[in-house]
């Protein structure tokens, strides 16, 4: 008899997204005449940059013709993408990796949610509140957590993100073996100082745990003082493996090009103490169950490391940074502080008041749809994200309407 | 202390294709003035159907424009392709599945290879023997198998496909709970006909056992008999999975697409015996842990559904059909009896030698690489693989070096 992986029994139902939907939609039957401003998916809005667009272009020309065709390509990714991204990215800010530790992918979600299956069932496992749930749901169906109890999985060590440490979490005071941390946060927006993060990589060459650094909002650091890549703070290398992505720096949500970083030096032990290279484990998941990203959609990666790839990225960014200033007025305007924003295309912000509460005021009262912090974990509950993703002009008027309906 | 799953120590180290790949660097060095042709690997040669280029060229420029830019999309695919998909591939042939039961992903490898998550750890597991490795090799690192030994890894039971059973393995004598089967297959290229599919349906019906089915070479069937879809079976939507794919019918190896079909049907059991949806499981797997194709990409594979699109992608396996029916008429001259190769693009040829034997004999005789059949499985032993993707001269050329060098 063909029997389910029963882990799948515990997960929680995703009703957070659905919800908003729902009562999106009971909105708008009543309230047929007023449009609705949504301001709570983390989807970019603006076209790709002029120079991905042409170097799209090119590849798919090469793809018509025999002479210049690409069957299957390198599972880890086309060298010349490989190379563009270590010299860029990591290179150009002081840290040291290599074209060869860099695993293309199509997306950061699939990478970090894949990751866990090269570590132990039982290791323990800490994951922030709130969080993307995505680290959440993997661990779950993987096994390593107990059953859904008071809003927490057992087993799981929760790293709480409040207004007590600022939304960064200290190392916890009990050892954990996986680590999953992100900077610029999902959904609070905050950062980490080269020193805070310097704790964690401390931590972890103490307890020999790992660091799993999501850095997919990378590109919306500002702050010239602020790591972009884990792989700059000392002793990293040996304890982290770095997420990247293109969706939210060259807005490739819908053309799926990422990437993550696996250092040489990277290493976990069996249960006999031998340690074992995780770039060769990862190498055997990535060759065994993945089949390489697109060519065009690589060579479309590849032209924003250009010059003028660069500028127009840059361009796209300051676009929604813009956007985000204008949320930050408003709301301080009307007396609620905000985190985030800055260094991030979310601002966290705490309604003082039940999450859903204030999700339905701004949408009952301004026509304004944002995310509740409650549908990321039990510590974002009183406070919602506002995504700086969508039109000046947009943003510019639910700020007016919320203004209105606040004031 | 972080530690890895020991299952990936089990893995053998597939040195099939370096050790191909240093055979025939070994040749080349001692043979400078001569030039290999390589008829081993399963990848096409030819350029993308003009249907999905002009697609693919279209959706690029969509992507560049704000106002028909696309970010995120649906997890399981946009509806267009989804429809397209269940009408032509489905419906037309008198399958009843619908575009909600189609999963649109990046490869059949990964949909094949991360299937098997949603089972449970200690499912019996029957694979054909020869194989495509990563049906073998995924369930290797999720632990359903023992350690290997004498070429055959603990627990699996192996299909084994014989020149005694005409390359078809029959449902086996024992009960298992998950089966693997591919037709037109790789690496034999043999067929299933409808009865033969058939006695499968029923033993899954009768074991509540899931059949896993590999689809991927379909557009190469010729055969008007011969089914497409396993769900052209009686009572397979309830125990069957299929795998399709872009790549081999369209081209799409180096642009990236598949699908899998999961049908509403379709069940498992958990250890109490209560029945659970697999098209709901993989749905959760599939939205957890994938963030949908590349939009462009899409809609050049919704393209080769055109009936333009349709007719470049039935000239382009015509074209292979060729290549392989000279492969046949050379090695069967040559008094070799050839298996597969009419409604598939390999030919699997029993060399009366061992495979790597014959492997040498004609790349350094003849300067034309093939694949040693031992290296898909111990039944593959005495055979090899010829693949048909090339072009016309390549294949003419290399069966008149083999013609001269064994006749």
């Amino acid at each position: 008899m063909i029997t389910i992986n029963e882990n799948y029994l515990k997960l929680q139902a995703s009703y957070l997204f659905s919800d908003i939907a729902r009562r999106v939609e009971k909105f708008q039957q009543e309230n047929p005449d007023k449009d609705v401003i949504k301001l709570g998916i983390g989807d970019v809005t603006r076209g790709l940059p002029p120079a991905a667009i042409a170097a799209f272009h090119k590849a798919v020309d090469e793809m018509a013709e025999d002479a210049t065709f690409h069957g299957y390509g390198p599972e880890q990714g086309y060298q010349f993408l490989r190379e563009a991204i270590a010299k860029n990215d990591f290179q150009k800010r002081g840290a040291d990796i290599s074209a060869d530790e860099i695993f293309v992918s199509d997306g950061a979600k699939c990478d970090s949610g894949n990751i866990q299956e090269i570590f132990a069932d039982d290791v323990v496992v800490a994951i922030p509140d709130p969080v993307y749930p995505v680290y959440l749901d993997t661990n779950v169906m993987a096994g390593r957590t107990g059953i859904f109890e008071n809003g927490r999985y057992g087993k799981i060590v929760y790293l709480e993100s409040t207004k007590e440490n600022n939304f960064v979490p200290a190392p916890p005071s009990q050892p954990v073996d996986l680590i999953y941390l992100c900077f610029p946060n999902n959904p609070t927006g905050t950062t980490i100082t080269r020193e805070g993060l310097q704790l964690w990589v401390d931590y972890a060459q103490k307890n020999r745990a790992l660091i799993l650094f999501d850095a997919a909002y990378e590109g919306f650091i500002a702050d010239e003082n602020l790591p972009h890549s884990i792989y700059e703070i000392e002793g990293a290398k040996e304890v982290a493996i770095e997420f990247r992505s293109f969706s939210k720096t060259a807005g490739f949500t819908g053309t799926r090009c990422a990437f993550t970083v696996v250092p040489k030096e990277c290493v976990a032990w069996d249960k006999a103490g031998n340690s074992h290279s995780l770039h060769s484990l990862w190498n055997r998941r990535h060759c065994t169950k993945f089949n390489g990203v697109s060519y065009p959609v690589q060579r479309a990666a590849e032209a924003i490391y250009s010059e003028e790839g660069q500028a127009q990225c840059k361009a796209l960014v300051e676009f929604y940074r813009e956007n985000a200033k204008m949320v930050i007025a408003t709301m301080e305007e009307l007396g609620f502080s905000c985190i985030g924003g800055i260094n991030s295309p979310y601002i966290w912000i705490d309604g003082k008041m039940d999450s859903w509460e204030f999700f339905d005021l701004l949408l009952n009262k301004a026509g304004v749809v944002c995310t509740p912090g409650a549908g990321f974990g039990k510590c974002g509950n009183g406070y919602i994200r506002i995504s700086a993703f969508n039109s000046h002009e947009n943003v510019a008027k639910a700020m007016e309407r919320i203004k209105a309906a606040l004031r």
